[in-house]
């Protein structure tokens, strides 16, 4: 039978600590079937986002490993960071890949939770797909007012966690589980630093108040760089593209007078976003991902293992 | 360490008996580490031309066992085709892909050619990068007068082969063994009819008349559209770029009114030119390949065979 293959993005809240950074990596690099795709700290997020690919079973044992290691070094009552959080290891969404469901993954992320609170003591909230109650589908939901609100606000019902008791982890706070679709981290950094253009752009273009079906965001300042930016994410890239998201923020910006300065990608992204990307700017017609040299060895080499 | 990946685009003098075609070709499909993109056999030309790409190891063991079933079955003393050539096995170009610099592709011919001609027993000429005299980077000198001249000229010094006995083999002739970058066949459709602005322009961005430095062009008329195309060869992405290249055609095109309607890549294309162009559009800050999750996973496919 065929391997089944997922991506993980698990997000630890630490963006500063090297040896922190490093010892919450390591699972992850050197546990067989489990591959290290990316990882990345951010200063003014105090955050890192791992990209990993792999299979089931050795993914889970790394992230069991990782989550150790960001617990025993992360003190969410110190922790600040320009990025919502409500624990030391904050998401932890399954996506799947090769020769899985998404069912699979909703059942995977539901006994990972289980396994995760017994071993670790830190209450778990499951999100997205894998949510048991329907507002928790929105991430947003959850981490609402961070870490320090919901300190006191988990005893109420409606913010109970799905798995463990009501009540935060000493220093660790809560984690959110769950499986999703591919999605793509995009920033648009603008040049300024008045945080309120980020904050209105972000409003008109993320879905929850209007803007594309497909984009969550926010707006937030980039201390040490004097910029600002909308931090989004597109969950389903086939339905906003890159460049339509880009081109909106611009749109906005220009209306304040503002420059895009640059944008990111943070993490992984799948070709074919990309590919869009370039088509609809260099107006490419017919293009094809089978022209892609590199795109056509991937198809070739998976022939081979089947 | 980063999977090495190069491109080969080997020419042989055969493109009209299908057993000996499938003999040449078959090496390329059946070993692993190489793949067969594609090949072309023409009747006219008598001419086979295989794509492939691959890392350097199998692609080099299955060229020499391409090239041992080419010399076996095919006679130049008997050999007509409307293409130059000077031997069974005429031109081997290797093309630096991923994580190769031009410096290790041309070692590689060099080494390539030394152990090709010891095996096989036909002499070596070394052409474009890989030329170790200069007028010899260029195909047409090596091949002047094809194998019917190079008989008998071989003698003369400045006729000998790079590698080998001045002499040819006695049904093989000699093969041309090079290094190149990668050739990217990149066209813009025009808004008008009038061919003039088609080849005007084509004037402005060539290498030949002045324009940028890799780029060879051609205006032609598209007359079932009612278009006319800037046809280009770019011969070094790295330096002139798909987007300077489209938005060099565009001012010029702009100067005289006409919209760049759309454009065309031709063939195959590294991911790096899309990137590239990616990137520069959507000024996508600090972007790598690796982020790529289908570009990773090749690269990690390669890394769990090695």
């Amino acid at each position: 039978m065929a391997k089944q293959l997922l991506e993980c993005v698990p997000n630890f809240s630490e963006g500063r600590r090297p040896n922190v950074i490093e010892a919450i990596a390591e699972p992850f690099r050197k546990r067989k079937g489990c591959s290290l795709l990316d990882h990345r700290a951010d200063r003014d997020h105090n955050r890192l986002v791992v990209s990993l690919a792999g299979e089931p079973g050795p993914i889970q044992e790394a992230l069991l490993e990782a989550a150790r290691a960001a617990i025993s070094h992360i003190d969410m009552e110190r922790h600040r960071g320009g990025h919502p959080r409500i624990g030391a290891v904050d998401v932890i969404p399954f996506v799947p890949l090769q020769n899985m469901t998404m069912e699979e993954c909703v059942e995977l992320a539901h006994n990972f939770g289980g396994r995760y609170c017994e071993e670790t003591g830190v209450p778990v909230y499951f999100y997205e797909e894998a949510a048991l109650r329907p507002e928790r589908e929105r991430l947003e939901v959850i981490r609402k007012g961070q870490y320090e609100a919901l300190k006191a606000e988990i005893t109420r019902p409606d913010r109970h966690p799905d798995v463990g008791e009501p009540k935060l982890h000493p220093t660790a706070g809560a984690t959110v589980i769950g499986a999703r679709k591919f999605l793509i981290a995009f920033n648009v950094n603008l040049g300024t630093d008045d945080v309120q253009v980020a904050k209105e752009i972000a409003k008109a273009v993320r879905s929850s108040s209007g803007g594309l079906s497909h984009v969550k965001g926010i707006g937030l300042a980039l201390e040490s760089r004097g910029l600002v930016q909308v931090s989004m994410n597109i969950t389903d890239f086939e339905r906003n593209g890159l460049y339509q998201v880009l081109e909106l923020v611009r749109m906005e910006a220009g209306r304040c007078g503002v420059p895009v300065v640059e944008t990111e990608i943070y993490g992984m992204v799948p070709a074919a976003a990309i590919l869009d990307g370039a088509s609809r700017y260099m107006q490419i017609a017919g293009f094809d991902a089978s022209q892609v040299i590199e795109l056509r060895l991937l198809e070739m080499l998976g022939d081979d293992e089947a």
